[in-house]
Order: C-alpha cells, then sequence, then structure tokens
C-alpha cells in the first residue's frame, strides 16, 4: 500500500536522539539507560575490534522455563539465542531488536511513555534507498519488544512501554500516583482503573495508609461490581480488584506489590472452568511465555477461593446453569493438571479431575441464581471463614 | 448437559418475589416500577376480562428507525409487533419478556444492580415439569432485555442493568458518584473508571464544580493515555474520557450529560477508518439498533476534530503507517456515506470520498511517528484553535 515513498528521516520532524526534551532520570530509568547504551557500546566496541556484532538473546520458550519448587515461581532457563547482524537470516531482526532499543531510549530519556502499538508506528518506516520496511506489522514488532525485555533484563515498564489496560480497585487504601493521592475507599460507583505501569517512580504505596487485611481478587468487572454495590471490601476490610478476564501486567504487579510491600494476603474468586484455573496459575507461578518476569509479578503464596468443582453439589446449584465442557477445554484442564506446580497437589488434582467428571463449568455468576448477593454475602465469606481454598 | 433435572423454586432460595431486603424507592426507580407492574396489570385485566394476554413490542428494526432532521437524532418509529400468551409460535417469548420484567422488579426492588449475564442466570431454570429452560443461551435472553427496554420506554440502566463496563475520565471537574466526591483532576495516571450506570441517582454533576471548558473523547484507552501523561486537560481546561473503541453506554450516557446538563461541547479524535466515523455518528445521532434511547445519549453537536483522510499530506506522514482498505471497509464506508445524517453534508462526502481515493486508514497512533506528543502539542490544538472540524 506505499504509494509514496517517504523516507522519515527526510521530514522536518525532531530526530530520534533529539533533546529539546529530556528530563531528569529517576535511578530506575538511569539503570535502565545504562542497560539500553551497554547494548549500543556492544555494538561499537565489536565494530572497533572488527568482529561481527551480535546480541545472545535469552530463549522465551518453553523448554527454556523451568518451576523452581523452592521459590514456587516459574523462572527462565539459560539458553540463548544468537543473533548476529552479519547473517542474511538474522540481519533483520538483529537490526530491529537495535531499532527498538533505540526507540526505548527516546522514550526514557523525554520521559514519556507509549503503547506497544506507538512504539510500532515511532519505529516503523521504509529504509532509505529500498522497498523495505522496518517493520511491516504489528505482530514483526512484538516478540521483539519481548526479546529486548529479556536481554535487558527489564520489564516492559522499565522500558516506557505499556500494555492494554484493564482492571479497576477499591478499597481501604489510600496510595499516591503521580503525585495525586488517590483514596480508594472514595471512588463511588466507578473505581480506580489500574494504571499499566504500577512502579514505585509512579505509585507509592504506604503501610500506614493500608487499612485492608487483603486483596479479594475477581476475574471480570461485572463480578466485581457486585462486590463493590454491596460494599464487600467495607463490610470486610480489604482491596478489591479485578483484571477484565486475564489481569494485565499493571494490574498483576499492583497485585504483586501490594502482596509483598503491605504483606497483603490475595484471594482469587474464578471461574470454574480452564481458563479460570489458568489465570489463577499466571497470578500464583508465572507465565511460561513471560518467565523472566515471575520475579516481580507471581504470588506464590496467593489462594483459590473459588468456584470450585464441587459447587453444583456444594451450593445446591440450579442444573441449567451449567456449560458443557468442549474439547478444547478437556484438553486444556488435562495440561494445566500436568503443571509441575499443580502435578504434585492432591487437591488440585481432585479439583480438575471433578471438572473433568462433571464434564461442565460454571461461572461466577452462576451463584446469582441462588440469590443476587449470595456470592458477597455467604460464598465468600463462608470460605474465608472457614479458611477453606486451594493453594 | 442437564445432567439432574433441579427446579430452583423448589430449593431453600428466596423466592423472585422476596421482600427481605426491599429498599426505599428513588423517584426514577418509582417511575421504572409503575411502568413493570402496569405491563403485569395488563395481564391481569385481559385475563379477567377472558381475553388473551397480549404485548405490543415496538419494532427494533432498520425501517422503523428514521433520522429526525428536525432533532438531529435517530428516532424509533411506531410500528410495534405484537406478542401473544395464546400462540405457539409467540408463547415462550412472551413469557420470557415477563420473565425478564419480573427479574428487573426484582432488583429495583432490593435496591440493586446486576449485569446482563447476571440476569440470564438469575431467570434461568427448568420450567417445572418439563425439560424446557427458560433461556437456553445469552443471546436468547438479549434481545428480550432490549424488548423490555422499547415496551416500557425504560433505558437498561433504569431496568437496574448494566452492560459491559470500559472507559475512564480525567480532568477539571469534580462530580459525586453514590455520595463520595470524585476530583478527576486528581487521579494520577490512573483515571476514574466511569461506571456502567451514571444516571442522576447515582452520578451527580454540579456546574459549580466543573472549570473544563470542553470534553476530549479519544478512541482508545492508549491515545488517552498519552493526552493524560501530557495532561492536555490541565493545559487546555478540558475533560478527557475515552470509550475503548465504541464507547459503551455509560460512556456515552455521560458524555450526554456532559453536554447537556454541563454545557460543555465534545469533540472527537477516532481513527481515519469507517468505525471511527460509524463511532461518531453513534455519538452524534445515536445508534440504529437502539433508536430509543438516543434521546437520552445521542450529541448532535457533537465534533469530529479527525483523524482525517486529509491527514496524510497535511500532516506529511510516512507511507509506512498506512493501512489498506479491505472490501469490508470499502462496504462500511459506502453505508456510512448514504446514512441521511451524512448524505447531505457535502464536508462528510468529500472526508469518506477521500479515504476511498486514498484506499488506506490511519489508526490516530499513526501520528506517533512525527513525534511522540504530536497528537497532544500540534494536532489536536491546531484543529481547535482553527475551529477545524467535521460536524
Amino acid at each position: 500500500m506505499a504509494k509514496r515513498k517517504v523516507v522519515r528521516r527526510k521530514t522536518p520532524t525532531p530526530p530520534a536522539s533529539n533533546t529539546k526534551s529530556r528530563v531528569k532520570l529517576s535511578p530506575r530509568d538511569r539503570k535502565t539507560m545504562d542497560a539500553l547504551t551497554g547494548l549500543a557500546d556492544g555494538v561499537v566496541r565489536a565494530a572497533t575490534k572488527r568482529r561481527d556484532p551480535h546480541v545472545d538473546i535469552p530463549s522465551r520458550t518453553l523448554t527454556n522455563a523451568r518451576y523452581s519448587s523452592r521459590k514456587r515461581i516459574i523462572e527462565m532457563g539459560n539458553k540463548t539465542n544468537r543473533r548476529e547482524l552479519f547473517n542474511l537470516s538474522q540481519a533483520k531482526s538483529y537490526m530491529q531488536t537495535m531499532l527498538v532499543a533505540s526507540g526505548c531510549k527516546r522514550l526514557v530519556e523525554q520521559g514519556k511513555t507509549t503503547s506497544i502499538r506507538g512504539l510500532y508506528y515511532l519505529l516503523k518506516h521504509t529504509i532509505e534507498g529500498t522497498k523495505e520496511n522496518t517493520f511491516d506489522e504489528q505482530s514483526d514488532c512484538d516478540p521483539v519488544i519481548e526479546d529486548t525485555e529479556v536481554l535487558l533484563s527489564s520489564l516492559r515498564e522499565e522500558l516506557h512501554l505499556y500494555a492494554d489496560k484493564r482492571g479497576e480497585m477499591v478499597g481501604n487504601i489510600t496510595l499516591t500516583d503521580s503525585g495525586d493521592e488517590i483514596d480508594c475507599s472514595r471512588m463511588g460507583s466507578g473505581g480506580y482503573a489500574v494504571p499499566s505501569i504500577v512502579e514505585p517512580e509512579v505509585i507509592q504505596l504506604d503501610r500506614k495508609k493500608c487499612d485492608a487485611k487483603f486483596v479479594l481478587h475477581v476475574e471480570k468487572g461485572t463480578v466485581w461490581q457486585r462486590f463493590n454495590e454491596d460494599k464487600f471490601w467495607k463490610k470486610h476490610n480489604c482491596i478489591l480488584t479485578h483484571g477484565a478476564g486475564q489481569p494485565p501486567r499493571g494490574v498483576r504487579r499492583m497485585l504483586n506489590r501490594l502482596h509483598h510491600e503491605l504483606k497483603l494476603p490475595v484471594y482469587c474468586v474464578l471461574d470454574n472452568d480452564p481458563w479460570g484455573y489458568y489465570i489463577y496459575s499466571v497470578i500464583k507461578q508465572g507465565s511460561i511465555n513471560l518467565a523472566f518476569e515471575s520475579q516481580r509479578m507471581a504470588i506464590p503464596e496467593a489462594k483459590f477461593l473459588g468456584l470450585r468443582s464441587i459447587d453444583m453439589e456444594r451450593c445446591d446449584l440450579s442444573s441449567g446453569v451449567q456449560i458443557a465442557l468442549n474439547d478444547t477445554d478437556r484438553k486444556r484442564a488435562k495440561q494445566i493438571a500436568a503443571y509441575p506446580w499443580f502435578e504434585k497437589k492432591r487437591d488440585w488434582q481432585r479439583e480438575i479431575q471433578r471438572m473433568l467428571k462433571n464434564d461442565f463449568k460454571l461461572e461466577v455468576e452462576a451463584l446469582i441464581s441462588k440469590d443476587i448477593s449470595y456470592v458477597t454475602e455467604v460464598y465468600v465469606p463462608e470460605r474465608l471463614k472457614k479458611r477453606d481454598w486451594l493453594d
């Protein structure tokens, strides 16, 4: 679709390394900047020694992820893939890696952040004298961003990139966000929209400003709304969060910080289906694809309150609320049961086998068939009181 | 998948009309309740007169929607569809309509709200002595909810139902949400998550607590974040909203109230593609499917700031940012150009023809190829200063 060939560098836009709006860097930004310039220095060093420049990028495959039973998180192994400039099949991705790094440097220098879509547009251009684009599609850029994260051991957020933002928070806590005091107990029916970047430079947590005794994390916004409307967090003195499905990085990192810095236990209320189990698994142990970030995202002590595959009988639900499992569900359930962190847990094996035997799944909303507020007034309080959860 | 047949009414759950938690009704709730009980009274009246009970439901088809060029909104016509109890092909939907109305009555009485998913579960049960479910799927229930809305001339929100919640708000306004004062100028990097239900019982707006002079509505959260990070709303004294794509009802109703009650002009920054045009169309004139709600949702004075199909040249963008139109895009563009409210506007015809001639679309994020903050520092301020928009 390139009708006209415009070379971006020749337009009167500011050059990539413009300094007009450089800002004072935070200690964390300085660290990220050191990593970024270190990468560039490596190229220069190789060139002056007349060696071929290359980078060794840690492998992000399943075979390079392993579960540490001591730390109880998924960690990344030591395997790396070499990417060389003077290698016809690797030159493009080598250049793309450098380009992403230079784009992130520009963001950090200017004290600005952008979405991964924004970075893609920032870096996309036709290479002078060719018809070749730096990136053709967003999907060309995304894996390179992840490569850069693992290469520099920097979270995406530290590279000033943000992911989609979803999820909200209310409860007995006051935090500081970019200098504004946010009292999460005075958010009305709305809620505080959890930012994508919740690193300490942006969000400050203070133990003295948190009365809440635990965090209740629910899967969906609609369920969250039921808990918020019933002021569950006020009655039970807690913080209430949701992640609109699989929680985005901002919410996961926020949960991690609430747990580790404020010592709050985290309880999850998710659907009784393989997807719900998987959400719990990611919150608890980290994700396989992004194993390198587990240490700052995972919460090995998180508990699974429900829904449980025994709830059909335990709560005496109407059969109408059952949703039949499909083949994908069955396959996913078996995969999840085989995860090393579930494999040796008898409770979890029993839970998953029971769901497979049921051959149906249950959404949290199914509890409404008992009563509109059954989930907030009976189900969750009972589980908490009896300390009845899966670990 | 119904393995056991459980009749919900026989379980020890509270009956549908339980009164344990009846609350004092607001004037609006009383009005909704009158409509709901009026519907039930109609059935009783017909029965005592030994006539066949029926309801006449306004038709929600395209042929029953018309554009009022005087009010500049899409309105619903007078066509109705009769639904009779003693008619084999209509009995089920007649019963479903009554069931939805009874579920909403229960919600209003208890002063609670739920999602459309929640209502589905609340009402789903196997009819005693049969294998028939009241609803088999969510998709059986959703159109009946819309029927009930038009039948009773009650917005979904007045029936205590909420849709998916998306979208955020920041800016120079303080509002009251369920008794909590929300200062939208002190939301940090996060933002106030706009609730699904923003009716005056929940959200109170006060002209004295609003310094903002206009509303800037952007399509996506990632773009919103750029504007928020650059404190656009502070520099330009405005309110900044987004709707995560097609704005949900809560955001549309909020924009409508900000416009009509606080007299704030609404400017939209959307992608230059048929979807962006359509979002603008819905914000401005209302949607065809839900024409009956236009009066309380539409903003005929809303302006379209961009992106424009002339922006490629006007902003001297790199060709790399173009995204080729596909057949669906071309078809949609022609449909939109033929909408009565665009049909007679020369500017809009030129705009859409130009996009078709370009044969590419442009996302707002494309402007980042000029500079990270080009959209907030140049593009939008210029358009506003020159009063350069489409109407």
